[in-house]
């Protein structure tokens, strides 16, 4: 079947054989299929949807279209999180270590930040040393060691990924469940991993604005996962405000160095609660607890006698960091102060990670330059009560001309009202 | 407005502005909103529709990517007449003379054939000398002395629609009516016409199959002609069957010529009546008969008293052509017999528009070389009567290896059984 006539039969609604999408990946990716057919081919795919077979036969063909990495001779059972992404997420920083010092492997290749939201490998970055860019022998080496390496997409991993992904942008064929389902499982899967959790994000800073949305991306992927022979959870959790109160990628390495640490702050409860949370997930689904709430209890034990901060400063020296403590610090600090008394209802999480875009913590363009000190660390959250002239956040800068544009964003976001918002907010809603 | 937003806004169902839809095809045209952007934008409008203003938006916007002709300085209203496409349709090579002997002037672009239709241009080529790519100056300079001329599509005008019908081949997205009604109106638009007469083409043959497909882009046609201030009127007209007996290029010049001459003959008559009917309406719109019937009955004139083949053969020799009677024949011919008696009760049009393509009278991809001189007579049409071992048709070709594709066309084309078919044909379905 030639590429024309696989579009005419998705755009009429047909359901193709995985050897028709593998086909067309394959066409694609070499370069025989232009990239005037595959986009046409992606509209056809919102208007028509994808079938789960389809959607699983995608991932699979869009995995095998670059190398698959082979963990199989590494001790442990290989689990992994994704995020569909957020605001002051950094989960990652802490469950890969708590994970790792429980006996798993955690072979972990993260994104960057795009817009609003927070990339783990611009955090990483933050540390002086670190280095991301290691090949597939270095990863493999790091893990071997550490039991945990975190890296950014390698050029042989999933290339159709990178090819499609980069036409989904400029062509309105972004917002498929199915394909992004196959684009971050194809990811995932390549790392060879036997289990997944997803944090699957939903609010006002979140991708999937609408919890219903949410859920259905979480179905499709657990979904997914199952047909390609993967422990796989889900769990939709809350994005109406910053996870922690650190946004900004060297203060975010901060405030889960505390964690890791054994600190307790009453504004971090929810990041260490859901970072736990997850970690319990992957110590059930990579059978190293027979419950979540074992799970639960080793992943506190971990931090508590600090293994999962040793085995955090174990990784990071082996890719190149000596010492995660010294991190870069801005020239500046400003707050932001409540104009008016009450309590914090709302607070609008997009315009949280656009203010610290604006002070240089994240980038517009791919190849936007980021300037790892600054960022916001937030004093309020949702509920908390507040006086006028109260300082509801600090912004960290280095350029003052930033400053205005940072704050102006800042009063977009928070909104005071004179009662605390009614509903109790439930960290994870569902599981999946 | 990016184009990305463009495509966006009509993959969520919005509608665009004039505004919107004339940015989006300049952008194309100069090359500044590359094809994968555009057939993205293609596939969600065959998603989403177009509205009637969109569509007339889009008709105008690519009328505008070229010159349109501006012929107010000839005499004359100046009208034509567009054909959907069929098998054996050959109707413009008798009306365009007819109603320039009336008085009118007929500026005709006409296409190619491409697959099972036949195309104006091929069938004029098969006159020896004719030449059908005259400059625009030359095309007006044979407009003011005959009142008629026929030449192919020049580079200057609407040279959107060549760049985006050529994506649309390849990106499935040829089938939306809006998009046709556009590709067509566009071009004829831009012939500087004060009116035009639709034969939209319904039935085996056609590009529409179903009557309510041809209504639909017809009223759409007419719908997008009157906003563009042009007189309009559709015919939705049968193509279960060849029009006329010849199908091939040379053989069809020869009963126009006979037409023309003239002279009647049973198995042509479908042809003669609709040349008069479509001259009647062009005559009607273009104000020179005060009613249909009268412009019918000054065809039938111009008919009988010879002026319309003198016309003929006046447009002939200012393109180059000095006896259109003296036409390329074929080496040998063969009759399709029937192996059975009864009656004619289908003929497939496609595959007698196939079987002259396999003789060499047509072409399956754009650039394929044509013999004018190839092709089929039909001996017998829908309902007549045959004996087991009469001809049914006769095949004109040059290369008898040909020869056995093209009777196993023929035999898969014609059903013969024991009774005529049922209903009463009618030539004109509807008037719009």
């Amino acid at each position: 079947m030639r590429p024309v006539d696989l579009i005419r039969k998705k755009r009429d609604g047909g359901e193709h054989s995985a050897q028709e999408i593998s086909a067309l990946i394959e066409a694609f990716t070499r370069g025989d299929m232009p990239d005037y057919q595959m986009s046409a081919w992606l509209m056809a795919v919102l208007w028509r949807g994808l079938s789960n077979a389809e959607t699983a036969a995608l991932t699979e063909a869009m995995m095998r279209s670059g190398s698959v990495l082979d963990l199989r001779e590494l001790p442990g059972v290989k689990v992994d999180k994704h995020s569909t992404g957020g605001v002051g997420d950094k989960t990652s920083l802490i469950l890969a270590p708590i994970v790792a010092a429980g006996g798993l492997t955690v072979p972990m290749i993260s994104g960057r930040g795009l817009g609003h939201t927070g990339g783990t490998l611009d955090k990483l970055e933050a540390i002086p040393g670190f280095n991301v860019n290691l090949s597939a022998a270095q990863f493999v080496r790091v893990l071997r060691v550490a039991g945990c390496a975190l890296i950014g997409q390698t050029a042989e991993i999933v290339p159709a990924d990178k090819k499609m992904y980069a036409l989904r942008d400029v062509t309105g064929t972004v917002e498929s469940p199915s394909l992004i389902c196959a684009s971050i499982m194809s990811k995932k899967l390549a790392e060879g991993i036997d289990a997944l959790v997803l944090d699957v994000k939903t609010g006002s800073g979140a991708f999937m604005k609408r919890p219903e949305e949410a859920e259905h991306l979480a179905n499709m992927m657990v979904e997914t996962g199952r047909r390609m022979g993967k422990k796989i959870a889900a769990l939709i959790t809350d994005m109406d405000q910053p996870l922690g109160r650190a946004v900004g990628n060297s203060l975010e390495v901060a405030e889960c160095l505390e964690i890791l640490g054994g600190a307790r702050h009453p504004l971090s409860e929810d990041l260490r609660a859901l970072s736990l949370d997850l970690s319990a997930w992957m110590f059930y689904l990579g059978a190293r607890a027979d419950s979540v709430e074992t799970g639960r209890k080793l992943a506190e034990e971990l931090l508590a006698n600090g293994q999962a901060l040793a085995k955090f400063r174990h990784f990071c020296r082996l890719q190149g960091a000596d010492d995660p403590s010294c991190l870069p610090t801005a020239n500046c600090t400003a707050p932001f102060i409540a104009t008016s008394g009450g309590f914090i209802t709302r607070i609008q999480c997009e315009q949280v990670g656009l203010a610290s875009l604006v002070l240089g913590g994240g980038r517009n363009k791919q190849d936007d330059a980021i300037d790892p000190a600054v960022g916001l660390e937030l004093r309020k959250k949702l509920g908390d009560a507040v006086k006028a002239g109260e300082s509801v956040a600090t912004a960290h800068y280095n350029d003052p001309a930033r400053l205005p544009e940072a704050l102006r964003l800042l009063r977009e976001a928070y909104a005071i009202g004179p009662k605390p918002p009614g509903e109790e907010r439930k960290l994870v809603k569902k599981i999946i």
